[in-house]
């Protein structure tokens, strides 16, 4: 018996923002895994609940929050286990991606693991990235300006470096790191012009222009947007 | 009375990579806006095709394949009265976007030039970026690594000097800038670990690695992931 493993989308936040195709395989696997940081419930399943049917199999596996490979890695070979065990049984499983699965996404430790010895199929979901600016109704990119995507918590002078040549850039994963991306912000003049977004399309969803940012809680799933300019 | 003008993402070619909001989106516009190539059908509207009812108004927009930066202000300002007359009659109008709508996406220039006037809504689609990775089953981005997408129609100097210093790069736009774009990706070292892609989740949809590319005629729908290195 051969079972798929699923890679599965399902958007930003909005459960309207899932794709027809990730319903379907969320309607049609026998088995729902989903990531979880620990102790805490799941975005990624939060959003896909309304389509999960009552009689699936549930497969939650934990993920470590602190930044140690070791726990990691152990969490991810858990995990690939439990799931091999339902394909080898035959059942396909679903693994539930907040956003889109290969942007950032957990399933791509499970596919390293798993890719040798099961099918796998990759549903792509919408990202944040194109979430965010649709909500802020803020361009990303037109005619030959190039994007560059960077996570927040890369060390101050990588992200001087990269923010300075870029047309315009999303700024990723922001908590903790806003200060420190601010004052690069400030150093290379593009403070002014960029946004903050943060739980794009879901229901706590905030957003301001960056200047006018006053909490002092960044959420982890918060962005920055770093304008370019444009016309036609 | 006040009509919306929804910007409609409806992802990268398979309609069933629409959005559930998307759709709902196109049952309920009575006019549904589309750009299309001068003399061509349009990608956008095949996409959405399944989701449009029967009765609903079609306004197609030419768009002059040309780089004529008059032809096309010409164009998109034809495109926003005849969509500002339906909205000032009261009806809601649909503008169908391929991918993502803020994207590289036409709906800009017409989000440009109405939204003084007229309230506008965005639905986020998934892009031609996340399909193709998914299709080729190619993580995009993990932990701190950032992302640079980038036209390939830019000159040679400004492709390498940024695909020089980036963690992984999708080349959007490749069409006649191929042999280019392979030039400056041999002269980084880049070139063996990079994948080609057409149409990705299309009919038409072609892909395999950059160096076993044998076609002469590059559409311009077509990507090339530049691959960073990961593990985990």
């Amino acid at each position: 018996m051969t079972a798929t493993l699923y890679g599965i989308g399902v958007g930003p936040g909005d459960p309207d923002l899932i794709t027809l195709k990730a319903q379907q395989r969320l309607q049609q696997c026998p088995v729902i895994a989903y990531p979880a940081p620990v102790g805490k419930n799941s975005l990624a399943y939060r959003i896909a609940a309304p389509y999960v049917p009552s009689q699936a199999t549930h497969l939650r596996f934990d993920i470590p929050t602190v930044a140690d490979t070791e726990a990691l890695e152990a969490a991810y070979d858990l995990a690939a286990q439990n799931i091999a065990k339902h394909l080898e049984s035959g059942n396909d499983v679903g693994c539930i991606c907040e956003g889109d699965p290969m942007f950032y996404g957990s399933f791509i430790y499970l596919m390293q693991r798993l890719q040798l010895r099961f099918t796998i199929e990759i549903i792509p979901g919408v990202s944040s990235i194109m979430a965010g600016a649709s909500v802020l109704q803020q361009p990303l990119t037109v005619h030959n300006q190039h994007l560059l995507i960077i996570p927040g918590t890369l060390p101050r002078d990588t992200l001087k470096q990269q923010l300075s040549s870029a047309d315009v850039a999303v700024i990723m994963k922001v908590g903790r790191h806003f200060e420190k991306i601010c004052q690069v912000l400030t150093e290379i003049r593009r403070f002014e012009h960029s946004h903050y977004i943060a739980y794009a399309t879901m229901n706590q969803q905030h957003h301001c222009p960056l200047s006018m940012v006053k909490i002092t809680q960044i959420p982890y799933f918060s962005l920055i947007y770093v304008c370019g300019t444009y016309d036609l």
